[in-house]
């Protein structure tokens, strides 16, 4: 009969005390599938908060470093949060005393990942992470193992819940970014400071986890191209149901001839798609590779109990006696990044342009837009019912928008040929520019 | 360093061809995720026949049961198909001997699942079966690994992409299941005798699996209740899709208080719900457990490559020396099954009623549904135009539709309501009776 699995849990919030919950609720389960799992030693800030657990039983580590170097456990959780610190270091000292590590910590990932798992392979101990993207949606499990016969052509999806909450109520509602940012605040949906998942940063660290996996480079965060969704007005979302798509805040990876692009940015996707159905906090993920064609995974990508389910899953990996490399193959033999640039981004585009409501302005931006070599699928232009009242004939000149949808174009053409309307006078306000992914 | 995996398999159709490329192409990947994976014998039927694939490296068996009796193998993977015959008796012999198995074949799995369960934990051999549910959908790992942390309370899918092909062309042309059906046959999506995929029971033996990995409990591919697709008609689509309704072949495995409830059958799904976005031949699977909620997988059911793709992905946990209990738990920790009659089935329904357009049949199918005590939630009379012109007043007593929606009712208290409104004289047709499934 082998021992039992020690688990040393730092940070006791909601995913925390799920986790201790959850292994004592399925602990026939796991010692079926298994071995015997069972908690011995907690770590949190403060000892005294009443978190609805009984921690008698476990013993307490004001510091989780020291928690980690315990030689009673024998798999350090670390839910404690941050690229550096505490995290970090208490991470550190479990590998460097043999200790397998499961953590939800993507921040940590993205920005030390490889050291990391390189320490994990030269101490033969396990560096788990499936909490760390999207929630309790098995992804790392999936592109790991399930996926370990194909070659990924490209990975996306929406990895933040913050952000897919507040474009679902943007479209459904026709509310501004800033109104559904403050529902979503008095939600506990986003923190008081919105910037980390608002503007894309969030999605940028999970999807350079997945980039790693996926395409068996080391992980890059910062060559991830990041934008985030504050500057979406209600008329994008309702342009682009008049187009046929949705609005997303979308990671996508993708292999090209020049590298693996990285982008995070708000992006329109077929009304039709699996991943247009995702509404309000779920995440999803599709990947496309050459044998499985696509593949699409939904789930919770946030809350308690999800990531625990995802904490869990990787400590019943371990019970099981599975050690795999970090990134799915060992540290040497993942590439060097290729970093491709934004410019060189290949794809359709929607162009919402603000011109001055005069005649011959549709003519004077289709010039342009074609001497860039830039096909255009569809081309919208609508005046408001008011200004077409009050100015039939369209004199006045004021701005009205002027929606396109283009053909397949690199974003340094887009932007030369938006550069050139600029410098014709036709534009009232910045241009908008959304990408569009196709499945 | 450890010695290389070798591989003998038996069959080589197109799943078996595209295993035997996809070993080659991704050897690199498999070698840095675990140790090196080679082909080194197969059997097929006919040696003469050219598909495509240099054998002159392998070792040729014409006895599949040899093959699995090699010395030269550690990992027999099986592609022959059907529940007995060559299929069981290789997968035994292999076992016997020591190998590891891989295998595509649900009807082997749900016949004798157990038994081969038992000879695989007894020998400390592998018994791997990815693809045998839901094609490349790396589903078997998401509900034993990635959701290990979870009670599971339901688990349902499209299953079969005939089924769900055939479905979608009528709803999106309007044509019945016989036109749909030749044409899928046409395009080899359905076999010549398509009874054991229209009429569900290739879903059932999925179901069968799905129900055993996720709720613990011995398979039980008899307790499956079964009812395929060939009575839809087109106005059963027209009608889902004006009640917010899309129509999908589903096996649904539920615990309930007096056991788990295992069906298959045309069900009613809403609109909005990720499962109803899956057309055309692609298979999808949601669990709803208690940690994770709902996790949606979508992802190609069937074809060569993507059958590869699971087949590779069991090899390649193999290659990685992971070895789990078949059904998640040894066999002697799997419950026996409860089976819960169809007749105890609870939940809403589409009931569509050809009844003999006379007054007062509404208020008498009303009155029934009554006395049963079941609610309706909408009710649809509608009269074709031709009748209404040739017969304004509704004198004429001709057939015509009456559809109702139920809140949850027993299936024992439908069938009761029905039977007595067929006592009635008010049915000019036998009842279509479609089970509605909430997200």
């Amino acid at each position: 009969m082998t021992q039992t699995l020690r688990l040393g849990i730092a940070g006791l919030g909601t995913v925390g005390a799920a986790v201790v919950g959850m292994v004592a609720r399925r602990a026939e389960a796991l010692a079926a599938s298994g071995r015997k799992v069972t908690v011995t030693a907690v770590s949190a800030r403060d000892k005294s908060r009443d978190r609805g657990l009984d921690l008698s039983g476990f013993t307490w580590f004001d510091d989780p470093v020291a928690l980690a170097r315990s030689g009673d456990i024998d798999v350090f959780v670390e839910l404690v949060g941050g690229a550096d610190g505490p995290a970090k270091a208490a991470v550190e000292a479990a590998i460097a005393s043999g200790k397998h590590v499961v953590t939800a910590n993507k921040a940590l990932l993205a920005r030390h990942g490889a050291a990391l798992a390189k320490a994990a392979e030269e101490k033969g101990v396990a560096l788990a992470y499936e909490a760390s993207v999207a929630g309790g949606i098995p992804v790392i499990k999936a592109i790991r193992e399930g996926l370990a016969g194909n070659a990924v052509a490209r990975v996306y999806g929406i990895l933040n819940g913050t952000c897919n909450y507040i474009l679902s109520r943007m479209e459904a509602e026709g509310l501004t970014f800033e109104a559904c940012l403050k529902d979503a605040q008095a939600l506990g949906y986003a923190e008081a400071d919105p910037t980390f998942d608002v503007e894309g940063f969030d999605t940028a660290h999970k999807l350079a986890i997945l980039t790693s996996l996926a395409f068996g480079v080391e992980i890059d965060a910062d060559g991830v191209s990041v934008e985030g969704i504050s500057a979406i007005q209600p008329l994008d979302l309702t342009m682009a149901d008049e187009l046929g798509y949705r609005i997303k805040l979308l990671g996508v990876a993708q292999a090209t001839e020049a590298g693996i692009e990285q982008r995070v940015h708000p992006t329109m996707v077929a009304k039709a798609s699996a991943i247009a159905q995702v509404m309000g906090v779920t995440n999803a993920v599709t990947v496309d590779a050459d044998a499985v064609g696509e593949l699409t995974l939904i789930g919770p990508g946030a809350g308690g109990k999800a990531t625990a389910s995802a904490v869990v899953a990787d400590i019943a990996d371990v019970a099981a006696g599975v050690l795999r490399p970090t990134f799915g193959r060992p540290v040497a033999a993942l590439s060097a990044p290729r970093r491709v640039e934004m410019q060189r981004h290949e794809g359709g585009y929607y162009i919402r342009l603000t011109v001055h409501d005069r005649t011959g302005v549709a003519a004077g931006v289709a010039t342009r837009m074609a001497e860039a070599g830039i096909s255009i699928e569809s081309i919208v232009q609508r005046r408001s019912a008011k200004a077409a009242s009050s100015d039939p004939q369209g004199l006045s000149g004021q701005p009205v928008p002027l929606v396109l949808i283009t053909y397949a174009a690199t974003e340094g053409t887009v932007r030369k040929a938006l550069s050139a309307i600029d410098g014709d006078g036709l534009l009232a306000e910045a241009p908008q520019l959304i990408r569009i992914e196709r499945e």
